[in-house]
């Protein structure tokens, strides 16, 4: 029987709505390669009586409680008295970590009048397993009361994520007997629906390992996890899943593993020593904001313009006037001509060009919103996709984007183009 | 006595961390907005007895429940059945809104095989107010049951959010016999701390209207709130307040209810038929990102390049390589030299260039991580701002980025340009 977890996010910037509650997402995508199930979120503000009553709650239908936030100097942070009191803890002062704290303020913010309700911070309840907070003061912990599991890690999100990686994931480990691996599996050019299509009756018969589908923007993730007495053993377990899911999905799998389409794309041209150019116009700079996104991109990624007016593309591209004239900008003709003008004026290996009809209006030609023609420059020829976006102008982006990185992937990995 | 709300979200993918519950966030900073205390968020999978137990602690503690997510058609979808039957509604057919989802699935889609699943999102609680879905097909409703008001909102952001916006605040407006309104005031170039402390006194003071701070990425919002008999009243009420922040914070403050620095730069553009090209290299695109964000960008974005590597600023730009050997690539000159050259090439009203070190490594010259140029190519003069912006590569590429709009607002404004 697998363990629950329920999340309780302490403070009341999240109730008034100034944050977005990231820390609860990050924790839940953690506990579920775990194993463990999530079945609630709440969200309470800095208050006491309401958060004693989230725990209480909580208490009854979860066997690990995880609190974010609430850990600070202020006075209205208040979580770790609270949670103490409601498992009928004591707090008690913790010499290692004021000493830590003292050192923090000493040496990373160069002060050295520290307040009391700084060392407040230090206050830990009584036999708890302290998580040393490495990313910023305030420490986290994890204790055993009433037959449950509760760990309190700090709100701001890098301290949050970061402690719940490095101390609660091995602390939760620790829970179980088994190890518990999983791997993505990261899916472009083919749809959610057909991919559960294609793995529905697999997916449920899996029991160890599991097989899950999760939705990102624009593209398709597998999550595979396997529970075994050691990792060799969980692997032994997912090696043939993954090559069922490979026989299966076949080249629509990108990676797995790695972060995102960009990153892979990155580190194929920095291993073979190649360098792109992007012409973009409706996407209007978004693949060259994702390309930088990638830290090191200035190896492969030599530069781009964005023709967003049709006299730019003749102007820094070459594209000729005639040719957007008789073909429309919005055209096979032009994309090509775009990445082979970017790819020309730069002196890339690579040019990507990509035109289209973002909205929220059709082009003069009529056509229709979501038509996007996304075009790669190559050694020996000039690819180019015809894409029907659908209408929403951010979907439209994101996935004429994807178009332009898939087609480079491919390419550089030697598969089908289409 | 203020009225309480809770916010439950339903859907497995948030308990998966598949997705982060923006729904909660966006719909607690209008509710935020009316006035309405918010002191819980729930989150539950898609389990009905889950989903009855998480209403029933909500209607012990909250006047208003509102409900995200679960509407749509699948067999997952089950939120309409089970909070009806908590409050003991009957749910029905609404012919009129079948008409609709059938017109959206011909109209739209194409489709004419409409399956008995998408019909039943037009079974509605019995005596609700309906909230017609424009942005999708699964109508939201509003009804009163066992002295609480309950709200049922799709899940997907765009539509949650709209409908929100659209039918659930008016609704919600009718529930007290006052108005509420508000105002945002937008401030660039002066950090959270430095206007929390030239107001602390005057936000503290306030109880109608009042004055609360959101921190934003990179800038600060201050959001003004009055309640009264009538619109007119909450106005006056807001008025002397509105005057007071202006006078106290002066032309720091870029807006008053406008989205952001891009919206409100591409606006004044417009109405002054005046045209802008970009050149960045830190940024990598993120400039012209923002700014195609805008619908109809294009009549005042005339195009732009990333030059990410040198030479691309000598090909593109006609940026001397001489001055980038003298002065370094990060220097005030080659900002300058980018900023005039795009303008040029473009030929636009205005150029912008960026140049600067985002990280993760310093560059050759040694100028630290953070260091970022951004100039600003005008009618009569090219100026430029020196900016240290810290180790974080996101938030350097965002705040370089707020800075060069900032400079062309200021510019197109008639205002001081340091």
């Amino acid at each position: 029987m697998a363990l629950t977890a329920e999340i309780i996010g302490v403070g009341t910037e999240l109730l008034l709505g100034n944050t977005v509650n990231t820390d609860a997402r990050d924790i839940s995508e953690g506990l579920s390669a775990l194993g463990i199930n999530v079945f609630f979120h709440t969200v309470v503000g800095d208050n006491p009586a309401r958060l004693r009553l989230a725990v209480e709650i909580a208490k009854r239908r979860a066997d690990i409680l995880i609190t974010t936030g609430g850990l600070g100097p202020t006075c209205d942070d208040l979580t770790k008295e609270t949670v103490a009191e409601c498992f009928g803890k004591k707090l008690v002062f913790n010499e290692e970590e004021a000493e830590n704290i003292r050192s923090y303020f000493e040496k990373s913010l160069r002060r050295t009048n520290i307040t009391e309700n700084n060392m407040r911070q230090a206050m830990l309840p009584e036999g708890c397993t302290v998580f040393r907070n490495h990313w910023g003061t305030a420490p986290g912990c994890a204790f055993r009361g009433d037959g449950k599991h509760v760990i309190m890690l700090p709100g701001p999100p890098r301290e949050c994520v970061s402690m719940f990686n490095n101390c609660a994931v091995p602390y939760l480990r620790e829970l179980s007997d088994s190890e518990i691996i999983s791997h993505s599996i990261r899916i472009f050019g083919m749809g959610e629906s057909v991919v559960e299509d294609k793995l529905h009756d697999m997916m449920l018969a899996l029991e160890n390992p599991t097989l899950a589908p999760y939705a990102k923007e624009g593209e398709v993730m597998l999550r595979v996890t396997a529970k075994a007495a050691s990792v060799e053993e969980a692997e032994a377990l997912m090696t043939p899943v993954l090559e069922k899911v490979r026989e299966t999905i076949g080249d629509f799998i990108y990676a797995i593993d790695e972060e995102n389409l960009e990153s892979v794309v990155l580190r194929i041209l920095r291993e073979k020593n190649l360098t792109v150019a992007v012409a973009e116009s409706c996407t209007g700079g978004l693949l060259q904001k994702r390309i930088t996104d990638i830290p090191g991109a200035s190896k492969s990624f030599s530069g781009g313009v964005v023709t967003y007016a049709d006299k730019t593309k003749t102007l820094l591209l070459g594209v000729p006037a005639e040719l957007i004239e008789k073909e429309g900008v919005v055209s096979s003709a032009v994309a090509k001509a775009m990445a082979e003008g970017v790819k020309e004026k730069i002196g890339a290996d690579f040019g990507i060009g990509i035109t289209g009809v973002a909205g929220p209006d059709t082009d003069e030609r009529g056509n229709e919103i979501g038509t996007v023609f996304v075009s790669l420059s190559a050694f020996d020829c000039t690819y180019c996709r015809e894409l029907h976006l659908g209408a929403d102008r951010n979907r439209i982006r994101i996935m004429a984007v994807n178009h332009a990185l898939d087609m480079l992937r491919r390419y550089l990995t030697g598969l089908r183009m289409e």
